[in-house]
């Protein structure tokens, strides 16, 4: 497009040109994007019906869903004035970065790690720095710290996507406390490795940590997401989040979620279990390097092209996450744990894909 | 709060100060957020319940829900590859202002308006100007293209919300082909008015036309908008929105509105008869000025004290909007159009809070 015409766009950004896309072959097969293989039971289900039905549908969402925040608070471990509730954690960072990102700001996001981090930042026309990661991309306090002396933000996910790496507590403690730049903490895969920040959210005002019910707690459909932070700083975020942004069904879904989270977290252990067979299977297989990952789904090279294993799986009816395009990954392959039928086909699928690409 | 100690935040912006904030006491009568009074039928919610149920809800939306894009496109008279789709208008108009304003660009929001347009554009550090309406609150064609000389982007509603004025479709066609910026027209009252700049997406490159279904189709509580762009365009806007942000049952409920939209709209001829006769009794009122509109609320001016005689309504079980904070309406209220029943109630309520207030 001949962007002359279209004036008013800002300066061409990197983030405007391209957004986040997904190639996603139908297959039976579905191992691409961490989710929980485990659908919701049909009585839950029936459940948030029967919540939502008698609440009336032409009329907005209840502007301060006090008692709502303060359940997702209780769950995850937080005071209610900590929190802040979302479509999907991506939107409460879009708030974040708004908050704090404009052109000539800098941000340090350690790659390789989820793209809409950097799309995001893009965006809002800062400076990106990649640092953060070592050879074998594990978490480096030094070229962290290094990294965010002039930074505004440094966002990481831990358990790290599509790595699978994770950082270490003391180190995050440090960083954060003797950092001027905000830290935002993405815990998407918290419930697979167990370790939280939300703790430190009490006494560092820099510091805020997101978590997600769409792995763990296999509500991926419903796309909803919180955030912690100090209470002082909690109502500048806010102010960067549209209003009424979570539906009524979202909000009954989720209640809902929290009172069956036992049960729909039941999975977690086996799928833990599952991640370790599936990376003893993969590291036998020559060539083959796996990373240690503490979420639900395993980064791995091979020494053969990974778009012609992955084109080779799909044609097995099994897809998992071509992530070569991403910064240092040209010759990965990120694989979710899925059913133990689904994960034994995922490993025969690349028997047999190993077997057919040069 | 000391914001030197939080020095990640963007130098202090208005935007980051407030944010959206509203006073709902409880009310039996809610005649403020200008939503349909009337709820779903019952069979309607069921039907929504049908299609949700048997989807597995562990798993993401499909990433291009192309279907679902079409079916709303059709809908509002729209091409598909004109059309985004999200929680509510207002996660739109945030994606089109994150692709054009920034410290140092220029947006039009006459006021008064709706407030959430200038919230928006202070996040982003745009500056802002207030132009477009004349004495009367209507739209002055000549002030707007004075004002849009050097801005990047002008938002308008119309009808307005609350002054329920509408800009005229000639005028509006001159502007846009004559403007180098972006023309953005929030046409969430569109149903109760009946003129569209929809139409005039297809050859304007600088034209975003906004719909909700929030107002006449009832589904305030669903949280869904639309946005309609030039299909050269649309890719850019949609690089500034983020990936999966509608719900599955955000997207089932919008296929049964737009499957029943008949239905759903039924009431939309009466409101328009009410408003006319709501409208007819205030003007009898000594000293009260009512503002024509052309959407489902009423903007009135009395002599009275508006926040005493908001009050005093509220202590009659009817709640409306006082909105004599915004600019220039200093001594004003609105009402929604709700039943006939809840209408004569407002009406009853004022009455009573005029021989109260001093």
């Amino acid at each position: 497009m001949d962007n002359t015409t279209l004036k008013y766009f800002k300066t061409q950004l990197p983030g405007l040109a391209g957004g986040y896309s997904l190639d996603v072959p139908d297959c039976e097969i579905k191992l691409n994007q961490n989710e929980n293989a485990w659908d919701w039971p049909a009585t839950l289900k029936q459940e948030v019906f029967e919540r939502v039905r008698d609440l009336p549908w032409n009329r907005y969402p209840p502007f301060q869903p006090d008692a709502f925040v303060a359940k997702v608070a209780s769950h995850i471990g937080a005071d209610a004035e900590q929190v802040l509730v979302g479509n999907g954690s991506n939107e409460l960072l879009y708030a974040i970065f708004v908050s704090t990102l404009e052109r000539g700001r800098k941000v340090v996001i350690p790659q390789p790690t989820f793209t809409v981090y950097k799309l995001l930042a893009n965006l809002l026309g800062a400076d990106i720095a990649v640092e953060g990661l070592d050879e074998e991309l594990q978490f480096d306090a030094e070229a962290l710290e290094t990294a965010s002396q002039d930074a505004s933000v440094v966002v990481l996910a831990t358990p790290n996507n599509p790595t699978g790496s994770v950082i270490d507590p003391t180190d995050l403690e440090h960083l954060v406390n003797t950092s001027g730049a905000l830290w935002v903490i993405d815990e998407a895969y918290f419930e697979f490795h167990g370790e939280t920040a939300i703790e430190l959210t009490r006494n560092c005002r820099n510091l805020v940590v997101l978590r997600t019910f769409s792995k763990a707690l296999a509500t991926a459909g419903l796309r909803f997401g919180c955030m912690v932070a100090h209470p002082e700083a909690r109502p500048i975020f806010s102010a960067a989040k549209l209003p009424y942004n979570l539906n009524i069904f979202t909000m009954a879904a989720v209640e809902t979620a929290i009172d069956n989270a036992v049960t729909l977290k039941s999975r977690v252990d086996e799928i833990k279990r599952e991640r370790e067979r599936v990376a003893r299977r993969l590291r036998e297989y020559k060539g083959c390097k796996v990373y240690p990952s503490r979420a639900n789904f395993i980064l791995f090279e091979t020494n053969r092209d990974p778009r012609e294993l992955w084109k080779a799986m799909v044609s097995r009816g099994v897809l998992v996450r071509d992530v070569s395009n991403y910064p240092r990954l040209a010759k990965a392959l990120r694989v979710s744990i899925g059913r133990p039928e689904e994960n034994d086909a995922f490993l025969k699928a690349l028997e047999y894909a190993i077997t057919v690409v040069a």
